[in-house]
């Protein structure tokens, strides 16, 4: 095994765009407890700057209210519930990626609906109510909240309306006037309001240039693009279940880069670029989501994805979550980062350790990402390279060794964090307790217990301003190295060997 | 005006029936986290013992879950939700007054459905699958629970079946033949446990003779008896509003009474009665809720309710409430002791004066009740006796004048707490504010200030182990007294005459 | 009673002088549960910048630890307390005013101590190991918060170096020459630390002269000024307390006026100004401390001191403090504005009230000043005006008219903050429980609930651009009233006249 | 290796005595913050019962307030710091077991003191002023706890009279008259309450006769008996730390048991025998309280202690402690369970360890305790048999197997925690860092994270109603193994295969 000699000056700057955004469940679903403990989490270890999902419009949240009683007509833009969910994500520090959708059950124009939850997803029956609904809601915020910080808001419009299921026909032309609509509506509010889409899902990257030309034709405002990227084929349901065949990491990857390249030219060319969801499966009931293997495979796309989008949001950050109704198991191959019970899986531990990186990019591999911090201390992410889930299993071990530039210390602390089957893998624990659907007390403590990292401090020294680290993982590890500067304090007086054994017999 | 000597011997005990339940809104509603934080500050202040409320077998919580796929058909019974629920109400001192119902889609025999959030009315398609989710449920909760913890949870069978709303066609010998599976399947779980019904609403008591005869006949369990007592006549809507006449409190104590006076001599006689639902208005949009009248209007029906009935449950503790969809204002004439955002109602703290009333009954009147306490503080309630809303405007005071025995002190503390028209008073501080639908955080800070009961802190001297005690009660008012024995640990050298004004000048 | 017609331009800025600084007990007595409790409430209400307190350097801190053992002599710098109160008030938002003293035993030359703790105020034994103890302080605090941090930190030698009890033979020469050799030594860490003093007693103007004289001779670095400022006469002592003849307001500023006055010329013109104690009396035993004329009396001087110098300090925050030995009783007229147990006196209050003031000043008078804050909100703090202890009796009532000019509203919430005797008054309370030393849980509630300011809430009309507030104060009031702008959400269909009452019955 | 063949039916009950009572520093600091902090967390991992310390009656608890002034002579007690320090005991369940001592210097017949403190070890000035205090401080805990709870607090009089140290002289005879007085003053207050003695050091012996003797002869009631245990030896002392050769666990037990041997057939025959101090060594700067050593010497002692007294109190539950002095580190060698800045020790985990142990013990041997709990789990505390400092130094590795019962499942989880050098060992930790006397907020999150225990999570069948647990573990280790049944819940469908790797590819 070759050693890598880490260059001692930054190649580069890691950026924030593996936490601009992360999805989230719909949103009257913020309104729940456990939402609000398991994002209070998510905020302390990882540090989202914006969250984003579906059913601010949707009739649970009641914005949109038309009445007729007592000789009274009108429609009412109510904000009870809305208010207590952008006040607790903002308290939380984390900002609203607004998507406008679904469509309220007293502006819609037809009944089909996607989801358990059953978000109407027809066009308006009157483009001028949506476009004052959409006033109302942006307006709201703006008082609640202040244009300086509403500014900050990216506003999408719809989500994935090349699907047949989340919108009528999938009709191109009827989103297109959607958009036109909505982006006239808030830029009437405030000119410097962001709006964006198309929000297209996987596989439609034949929207781009219609979209392209329709906004340039009409002179369409649009301050960023979004799409959605997975690395899902075809699926086998079991109850309660889905199993998939997965793509390997890379693919997300060229699909981070895929837009830019089709729009090369166009008047979208050099705009913002967010993925606004991302992950390998789209079922929130795929168990792949729980394992070792979806943060390996994660690894290289937030090491990497920086470079070419401007934030690609995992969904989601936890598994309070409903699209196919209410989970049957606390562990359920849900979309989230965390599971019930605020249940610690080996990709919500990809985002804490990519949270612990300096900003200094040292070096990047197939295998590693090295960076160094203001403070002077180094930190390795490591992982396993994977393939998809039809690929060959990858061997039971994978080697590395790195020569880790270190200044002004003679001895380092070596602080060690270990994700992989078995260690700090949830699932894995799950399993041992017999899959309980209804954890006990006891089971929780076990299991959250059994969700932490293996962790390890130890000490080397310094050679020639370097560190040699040798890292053995096990499959589907992803590791994360801290390297600290250490200053030696040790009185000369002390000697350990006097405190217990033969010496200390002595009195030596 | 006179004065009433209150005796220095008890005449009897308070007790807990005012507050050994209390109801709430759907059970999927307590997953919310404005939910469990209101349901904290009641438990801090008032302390319920149980709680009752809808939904436990609707699809929302997710119990009932049929599956065909893969190849694999059956149903489960998934707790993911109910255990949460359970785990928060137990977490917080209140135990579950367990109400079966509604009917989950999949065993449902129709679509009817009750309420915005659809809660089936129908019977089961097959009484066998219902048993099997009845003991389902009770055996989950055995598990996790304990036996000696279920038994003590009355297990009410359905809600309101006389009403065509609540019950497909109001159908009595439906209900009958679903009291009758529901208690056989429970009791064959464990011969304990306590199973009753029929949960009637007002205007029903045709309903007991009936339900008598048939459990005789059949030899049938019934562990209790329960039903539901309101004043409300006919309604006026308004959008978002309901008016209606009410009539008086003792309307609310004859409603109480009546079925033990109909079921004398019957087999049921002498069981224990649940009010498992009460309050002036059964609507979720009258202002009623909200006003100093619903205190002073209920004040004599806490103070003397116990004599009737075993429990009677305010319905509801907050207003995380949504039978008419989502409430469009902080203050929506909702059934909470609560509003939203813990907004705290007149009757909020009735029931809070309640909670600090000793169990010793020294004297009650028309106007007041006086308790006293192991630690030999007196405590009074007063309030002035109001009628129907129809009836003429009560006078702007309304005065009283109490002996009230107080031993082994020459001095003693009276600690006032006043709840009336713009004391205490969050309707009146929100109109002040303009009556905000959405209040921003400094409207918050000020409901809530203002929401807090008028209080004061004086102290008189005991007079041949008396204390002479005038109030004066606004219109609407309800008042607390507390008086404290006091003993002077003042030191002979203190003389606060010294510390500021002309003699401290003298050094005297 | 004539109105005043207040400006609706500013004609000033309020300034952060008032909250600068707050003094505490000795450091050591920041490492209890207590005193943590009582910052953390402080912060959160009133927000101070800086605290400053006796004994950095004293034993019970630990900093100075000469050693001679096993053969190994020296002395080691110990931080270990020193880390826990530092980081304990950083965490809480308020930084350090780091007052050098008083001397380590190991490092003193003589035994002479001052209170009950025993802090030795001897000149050091050794000044290259004064500087040395000087620097290891100075750098440990850079090495761990920062240099750009600790350059905020204003370092002040010594205390009231002027009295005999605080400074061995109050002996200026050997002040100064301590002065030097602490500021070459902080300078010699960083060049832009901030040195000053000489943190002399009131009645010790005759120091400034000599201190400008021997600076500026010697080359000697000063980058502020500090004394303290006391309104006391003579004493009268009883056990655990003490009487004292107070002088009256104008007094205390007319202090914090006089450096500047003196120093007019010298090089030492136009340094920042430091009040680094304040307070009526310096006694930690003076009830007057915790009277409403304490409010009274202070009240124009937080309106005005900021003209006068750049922070005054109130001695103290809290009664967490033991210069005369463990404190008898809860409360016992100790400095702070805390009493034990985290009772809010009634400067509390005023120092809450000014924290809810604008920056805009709008006028400001012997009995009030009114403010505008950035959200339009008009908010008036008024107060009794009140002559020294001797001065007769201030009348019972005070009244004032404002004419008061809010923008943008046809009405305005009117919510008013009282505190008086009997209002908002611990002391008060106290009395009437009997003055309990060791108040129990319940006298405890009491007297936390009763040390609340009355408050009320309002609304009156806006004419012509302005509200008419008529407020009557009682005999040493401070009053505050927060004035909004109300913007009117009422619909046009409700009618409060339908919920209850005569018009309820009509259903009109 | 020959398996242990653990019995399935309980040969014994574990009893409390190794909870029952810990040790602090001087009563004033659990005013502390960090007192506070480090108790909530014992009392949260380990539960003790009662708590006992030195300095209830020394004057920086201020309770005996001699006073002369204005006039006014007298004596006060005052309670305020007393009331905080027993209200946070109590709030977080535990009890004072009450040591009276030292002497106020108000009181004292001399100024001899011990430690850095200064408490005064002289006898009372007067006896029946004494006697007085004591009264006044059991009526007050009366007064504000109630009778029945300070009827279970064990009252001590003083501690280690016989060393001249702890008081004057170590004069036997004025001891006994102080513990005759002290005796008759507590019985005078209520008969029931509980006073013993006479808390003697290790090496004293010779005094239980005289004290039988002396009681017996006069009268004087003795309701417990306490004494003190170490394995100390000679000390080397080194700055700020000492060096010592201890004695094997062995020595302890023998210690513990000896005066119930010598007081066989006298009056104190068979009464409540307290071990009011123990731990290896008594001196509060010796490194070996922090290693991994003190965990496993003493693991035997808890495991078996119970069978000789009815408590052993460790001394001291956390290194808020200064008998030595401000410690100067962070860890320096400190009697606690916990160190500084909540750091918790090999010894802490030990306790945590016990905590989780079920009362019928299945089996105990030399190097291991089985236990079973009313939930059917069996769990195992083993530890590597160690002997005194002077020993030879353990072997690398200790073996163990044990073949556990378990009932009622075919699986079972195993739940493993390990402490040992390297393995939760902050000290280990601490040096790899450095050993950094103030530790950063970095550093802090480090050496918090390095003392958790080693844990994993696995499961094992069960043959037979048997499971074998094969234990290898590292020098001075000391582990626990908690072994559950598991109910499988998994569903027929699942298929872990499908989910990654060639068979999730193939969709089979």
């Amino acid at each position: 095994m070759s050693t890598i000699v880490v260059p001692s000056v930054p190649t580069g700057v890691l950026g924030d765009a593996w936490r601009r955004c992360v999805g989230t469940g719909r949103l009257n679903l913020a309104l729940r407890a456990d939402y609000q403990e398991s994002l209070a989490l998510v905020q302390s270890e990882i540090g989202f700057e914006y969250v984003r999902g579906h059913g601010l419009l949707s009739d649970d949240l009641g914005i949109h209210r038309p009445y007729d009683a007592g000789g009274h007509r009108g429609t009412r833009y109510s904000f009870t519930y809305a208010d207590q969910v952008l006040d607790s994500w903002l308290e939380r520090g984390i900002r609203p990626f607004l998507e406008l959708g679904f469509m309220p059950s007293g502006l819609a124009s037809g009944d089909q609906t996607v989801f358990w939850w059953k978000g109407n997803v027809t066009p308006p029956r009157d483009h001028g109510e949506w476009a004052a609904l959409v006033q109302a809601v942006v307006r709201h915020a703006i008082d609640r909240y202040g244009l300086d910080e509403v500014r900050r808001w990216p506003i999408e419009v719809w989500n994935e309306p090349n699907l047949v299921n989340f919108w009528q026909d999938a009709s191109q032309e009827a989103y297109f006037r959607l958009y036109e609509v909505t982006a006239a509506a808030v830029k009437e509010v405030d000119a410097e309001l962001q709006v964006g889409g198309p929000a297209i899902s996987p596989g439609a990257d034949e929207w781009w240039a219609p979209f392209a030309d329709f906004v340039t034709d009409r002179d369409v405002p649009v301050d960023f693009l979004s799409f959605h990227a997975y690395t899902t084929g075809p699926a086998q349901h079991v109850p309660f279940g889905t199993y998939q065949t997965l793509r390997d990491p890379q693919s997300l990857l060229d699909q981070f880069a895929m837009p830019a390249k089709l729009l090369a030219g166009s008047r979208l060319e050099g705009l913002p670029t967010h993925v606004t969801e991302f992950s390998t499966s789209y079922r929130p009931d795929n168990p792949v989501h729980d394992t070792p293997y979806q943060a390996a495979s994660l690894a290289p796309v937030l090491a990497g994805g920086g470079d070419l989008v401007d934030s690609f949001s995992y969904w989601t950050f936890c598994d309070v979550f409903e699209e196919e109704g209410v989970p049957a198991a606390a562990l359920h191959g849900g979309f989230g980062l965390l599971g019930h019970r605020q249940l610690r899986k080996p990709a919500y531990h990809l985002y804490t350790f990519m949270a612990r990186m300096g900003q200094d990019v040292l070096h990047r591999g197939a295998d590693h990402l090295v960076t160094r911090d203001d403070a002077g201390r180094v930190t390795v992410l490591a992982w396993q390279p994977v393939g998809g889930t039809d690929a060959p299993e990858e061997p039971e071990r994978h080697e590395l060794r790195l020569s880790v530039p270190l200044a002004g210390a003679d001895r380092a602390s070596v602080h060690r964090s270990r994700v992989a089957p078995d260690q700090g893998d949830v699932l894995g624990a799950w399993r041992h307790l017999g899959r309980p659907a209804s954890p006990t007390a006891r089971q929780l403590d076990l299991l959250h217990e059994a969700s932490e990292p293996v962790r390890s401090l130890s000490s080397l020294d310094v050679v020639d301003g370097r560190v040699t680290l040798d890292l053995t993982l096990a499959r589907h590890e992803v590791t994360l190295v801290e390297i600290d500067p250490v200053r030696d304090e040790t009185p000369a007086w002390l000697d350990d060997a006097r405190i217990v054994g033969p010496r200390a017999a002595q009195g030596v």
